[in-house]
């Protein structure tokens, strides 16, 4: 080695580290592009990003799956967490990035890198998120972002892209996609604005089935296990469930969230599997939980979704709180019946061996064995007793 | 008077109320009847509960208007608070029962009576809501609650009703409906299983409109304020809200909640105003609320449904909260535009002089000149700062 | 068997348990006393305790001893979670009643009794921890209390035993004392008013060393290891240090606290070693764990204390509870010093090898080569970015 | 004006902002000093202050008494909050930078100035305080911090006074003190280790009565309003009751906390009077609050002192925390028995109209009118009826 500065380039083949790549290869070292795979990419999408980096110049490039990392240490959670960012969003994208960050990070330190490079902007979360992850796991590499360092406009990039002889259609989507196991965003045009919804077509998934049905998941400890009585590893379960649930359309909708900058911003997203699992999911906890654990699994749950939104996964408690979701999950096995519908989707009900709603015990509205009427008036008596103290201290004084 | 004891009774001239007329008449006291409205009562049918009062015998009715009451101190906060209990329902008849019960106790001390009579059975949460109002407000009074205290059957009553010459259609309906301001609830067959989900018909309200259409709320200070450009009282912008959205069949679902007794309970529910504003107003505040603010209201409002679920409406924690969401409210002022279609709704955008989300401070996604890429990676660097050292000293350990 | 009743009874030997010794089996049924020790009976005492239930009637008296339960299965969790009531109380009687009830009901499961019985009265916590215990841990079980059933007064319960020729000093001492292993709780005269401090007679241990010193407690991932650098298991490690701190009359104090009927008690209380072994844990953890971890551990140790004062120890999120701060206490190891003195100590610093404050990541005070004020500055901007956005806002409206 | 740079400098004379008053005079600005007092001077020292500022060069020189402001905007809160940071630390300077960051910034808005200057180096929460709120108030101003900018030494600052011929005594304190009314910071030598405790002599008050005393603070809706009956307003409380209560030396003691930018810092620090007043509020809070006031008050009151210490003082939350705090002080009157002896204190007892524990109402441990034996056994039945559920669920299964 000639003493050139070895470069760890995250690199998915847009225009931006399209633009990193020739750039850096030029003057700032030997550049080695890294593409990590969240569920985003299919196999062809990555043997082009693969050929892509090889025509630019890198002198290596290295394809990392961490669809099944990302699965069993996020998203495991973000289900027992019943997580949805201000009770709409999945994190869907928040979440992916940290563990591309983290494979990359990992990567550069396996290959001895002298750096990293990333090609986000300085207005969005992820330069954030991949800054954090690599000052951590690897405080001693320099991060390096040409994009945001000289506030590149898109229009300089193709510029340079043409003067370099690099060929590419560059024209800007009406709406920029980004695709990964636990659901896709939309951004663009209506999304800048506070007032207008996406259209239609911004969507990725058109509707297709127009008749209803009724689709069985089954959860075991927390995670899911079967799909329409097919078992499946986890993973599997997520995919093919979107490819069902996103013939009906179903699980778009808009977010508007606080950036870790500061400002808000608002993303269309498409998440039908994700929304669907943890509605069932939810489900199946309301029958089997008892209530002070859905209490503090919803305060605990508010806590996780944020810190992870703002790029704290290496936290560490963040695996306190995996601790404590994890033993939450225990009984959390059941099948969920969940009705498709175009757009829309509702849980028909559940099945499990801990349901907590079993007749022997009482029904809701009917009386029971177990206690009396007499029972629940003294019940009643002491349940209120100091507001009956309270307002009679209040009233007399 | 002769020393009869004065018996206030609760009465909505169902099967159950109307046997404690009769009973209580007989041989415990003059029975002063007296219904409470909140929402869920026309003109013609508060005329007949009365009709049906003086006819078993009551020394009195007394019909009470609490619908406005029941606005201004407990929907203006769930709304304030996003509340839906377990992320599903909206408390439609947990709080009403409050508010029923506190006009109630209020007349019972009013007209100097001896006794509140209340037709609960031992296996609701109505009969603890019922007991704990009264204790607190009028501990020194006899809560007589024939039906529990006797363990009667339905069968049992009908009988006795017979026998006294009451007539009256008391077949049991497949489903008991519960109708209020803030939701109506419908109990039976399918809610007493975990897996059945409840018949398109057993809904109050069915589909009639086919056409999507646009709608749009007001609001001033987290209140609703208009509907479609029409100033209107809260009360009736919810009951005008009702009755565009329940004509697209929105917001039903069935909820499984934990009863104050301890069991589980299901119930179905229809509630597209509730929900429409619930999730309206939210989208206001996602714009006009400090991230701070969400977070903490979050989890504040956890508390506040759960209290009020429980019958604790008068635990002064209440009151503190509600200073605290009043606060919160200061600016949640501005419009919310909603898509309505058949059995669904979303939100299409807001507008607001308060939207924290303006070009001029920045779009998400695009350089800003209030802030620099250097500005940011210096966040990050200290933003994650504490977990570098924490993960340093574990590596070097 | 004959058919006669066979009765577990929660004895301690005092007039309220040897009142229901003669009393049950006289006419009720076969008693078969069990005394559950969690630290404060010494081995003379047991053997007392067993001699007079013979000399009552007993047909068989049980010893357990369930001090190391107590410890593995609660105190060390309240040590993890620095848990004091109210800011103030170690929780000293309320979680050992827990462990007696448990140890009580698995006993009567195991010898087959038809009912278990204990001498609470009307009016205290104590009545309703033992109910909950054995309503869910043998709900089939009947639970008799004669003393609250009968509402028998102190007197009456006399004059039966001497009644029936039972001897024995039954002067009603002025303070009532409860030792365990978690501190030693003194209620009586002025715990009966709200003004007034006990006397310093009234603590079980008297001020007998004036010279300071300075103890070292060793802590294993949040676990009393070691004192003064002998190695010690948790439960010697708590009565040694106990020794040494209660010749210094530390750990005094007098708690106001809500009862689990609504009521407000208040009570009196030594626990040195609890309270020592608290702050010296908490100094650890403010040095070791990460400041998320510190504010998170906080929130939920309020519930895990406040469920298990109400008696909701076998609650399922107390467990889940539990596994939070297991997972929290991976790096609380090192050691602690502690000044002692007459009736106070404080934290004179702490040694671990984790310890998050290491000069070589920045001392407070003084510049560090990892970041720049550059850094520093830019961090300042965009933490305070939203802030600065919402006051431009309103400040323009 | 000649078009110079108008630079408003937070200044104290020591010797940074001496240096800072010097620097920018001479090349780049008219320098306007401006020393905020938040109880920390006396009359004297703001005098010399003033001088010290004019012999510097400043064109003007102003002094501003936030004092009262810092009370009723801050501790105020802190007492209804019983704020104590990690269970230890009154925030007394993180409080008060904010309050002398928000005088200063409105003062630079008054006088238009075009930047503003502090003397915060690169390693400490004040710089981020200081930035952060002027970021926020007066975002346009530019803002110059050239000890942190230059990386400056202690020594080239003083080598740079005396080339400028500015006399002083700038030989290095073995302490750094900061005082002020919510408590005296202590920092230095053992502060730097974590093993070590600051020395009887680093404390700035010593221990002079030996005699100990009972006083009696009295609150008004939360509010200090006398001191051993003499009537006084809340800062004229705090300062009495310091005087008295320092000569006891109580309220000393070390926090170690995690400071904004991520790093370990420990402090020594005596605030006497804080710490009385938390004490003793919270003592009659326990008396007059339901508990689940205190609950809920107890973990806002964490997200309340986290926001404060890290300067987040501005955001909205912060004022609709404040809400929630005077809704819950309504009834926080009476008065508290306070004991005081060397180096402790503790809280004999409190007398309250509001006192909820009241014996008319039930005393803890003995039989009340108002409820039964019967009563409570229901209510233990009912309140433990999920758990008995549960548990026999996971038993059958």
């Amino acid at each position: 080695m000639t003493g050139k500065k070895k470069i760890v380039l995250a690199f998915s083949g847009g225009l931006d580290t399209t633009y990193c790549a020739i750039y850096l290869s030029k003057d700032h070292g030997e550049v080695h592009t890294v593409t990590v795979n969240t569920g985003g990419f299919d196999e062809k999408e990555l043997e082009e990003i693969e050929k892509r980096s090889k025509s630019l110049g890198a002198v290596s490039h290295k394809t990392i799956d961490a669809t099944h990392d990302f699965y069993h240490k996020a998203i495991k959670y973000l289900i027992a967490g019943n997580v949805l960012k201000n009770n709409t969003y999945p994190l869907s994208v928040s979440a992916e990035r940290v563990f591309q960050a983290t494979a990359i990070a990992k990567y550069a330190n396996e290959v001895g890198a002298d750096a990293i490079a990333h090609g986000s902007t300085g207005a969005g979360n992820d330069q954030v998120r991949f800054d954090m992850i690599f000052n951590i796991l690897c405080p001693e590499k320099e991060i390096i972002t040409p994009i945001r360092d000289m506030k590149l406009s898109r229009e300089e990039e193709i510029q340079f892209l043409i003067d370099n002889g690099v060929s590419g259609n560059w024209e800007k989507a009406l709406y920029s996609i980004n695709q990964g196991l636990w659901g896709t965003s939309v951004g663009g045009k209506e999304t800048l604005t506070s007032d207008k919804y996406l259209p239609e077509e911004a969507f990725p998934s058109q509707l297709q089935e127009k008749k209803e049905e009724t689709i069985e998941i089954e959860f075991i400890k927390g995670e899911p296990a079967a799909l329409n009585k097919s078992k499946l590893d986890p993973v599997t379960c997520i995919l093919r469930l979107g490819d069902i649930s996103s013939s009906y359309a179903i699980g778009r909708d808009i977010h508007i969230g606080d950036t870790i900058i500061g400002i808000k911003g608002r993303v269309g997203f498409e998440a039908s599997a994700p929304l669907i699992l943890i509605k069932a999911h939810h489900a199946l906890e309301k029958h089997v939980l008892a209530k002070n654990q859905l209490f503090l699994k919803d305060q605990v749950a508010l806590t996780y979704g944020n810190l992870l939104h703002e790029g704290h996964y290496l936290d560490p408690v963040m695996r306190d709180i995996e601790a404590f979701f994890e033993s939450t999950q225990q009984h959390v096995t059941g099948k969920v019946k969940v009705r498709l519908a175009p757009y829309r989707f509702y849980i028909e009900g559940i099945e499990s061996p801990n349901d907590l709603m079993q007749s022997k015990f009482g029904k809701y509205g009917e009386m029971n064995s177990s206690w009396s009427g007499e029972d629940v008036k003294g019940f009643a008596k002491i349940f209120g007793n100091q507001n009956m103290i309270y307002h009679k201290v209040h009233q007399d004084g």
